[in-house]
């Protein structure tokens, strides 16, 4: 079973679903009316934050989970908080400054890339084992 | 088996898929050509619906399914069902007017939520029990 | 067990990655500041390559797996590989120009909607054989 996997999944969702809170939040707050994305570097940063978070999904859901089903559950949930921390400073970085962006980001890159790396060596493993 | 939350699967790709085809028309209708986002209203309209039935998609999909997987199949396909015609109802009120999507949007938010609550409660109690 | 679509998924999320280095090379070469995404259509073409096979991502992946699941692994994935050249050819195309980016684009959305059709007629045919 994978029930570490599934809970930092939840919490990586819930995150990401904070990313698009804030989103609702700027365009109040800075007069932004959707459909509008542009008009305001502040708000654009917000934006920014959600878009990159979305985009980032579609790598390390698959990675995560291929991690734990190829790997093992408990190492796989383990890089998957350290993904969600670094998207956490990535957020709050972001939010205040374009350049206050980078550290966050290299952290949740890091664990991505392990979790990919870790599973297509994995998958590879038991291809060439037969 | 998940027969069910499958088939809910392939609808809601379906529906995603549909407002791409939707952007596509708009495109010729309003003469908005790729890679061009913005310029008219009404197009940003129809892009921000497909954009944002992309953007709950990373919510939507691990929701349902690890809600049908620690609860069970044909509840998830249910409430999996609410979410489309919530989506369905946010589609066809935001192409007309962007202060008509709120209906559909709260309906396929609650769905949503209501999925994710139900599988983070899940896993938690099975976690606690060992 | 379905280590050939684990293998495609690995590979469909290492290229979707390279189309977002693409963007970051783009930013630096087209001077595009974070957080701006428009200003040169240099730029918004590599930007919309990425944006494009974000979208896709939801399309692709459930309807793979939902294939290698209820079909079988190997015809998932060869038909997973045909979406990854098709893929290939629509970033290189759509790089050079926005209207070379159609033969790629058609091989890989055939390929997609493939795994789609295929995975909802099995699906269907096991709830109504019960």
């Amino acid at each position: 079973m994978y029930h570490l996997t599934a809970l930092i999944t939840c919490l990586a969702v819930a995150l990401y679903f904070y990313t698009s809170i804030l989103v609702a939040r700027a365009r109040a707050t800075y007069g932004i009316k959707a459909p509008a994305i542009i008009g305001n570097p502040d708000f654009e940063r917000v934006f920014r934050v959600q878009m990159n978070t979305l985009e980032w999904m579609p790598i390390f859901l698959p990675a995560l989970w291929l991690f734990a089903i190829y790997i093992a559950d408990p190492i796989a949930a383990a890089i998957g908080l350290v993904w969600i921390v670094g998207r956490i400073l990535y957020m709050s970085g972001y939010s205040q400054a374009a350049d206050k962006r980078s550290r966050g980001f290299a952290i949740q890159a890091f664990a991505a890339i392990a979790l990919w790396i870790g599973a297509i060596g994995a998958i590879l493993w038991r291809l060439v084992q037969g």
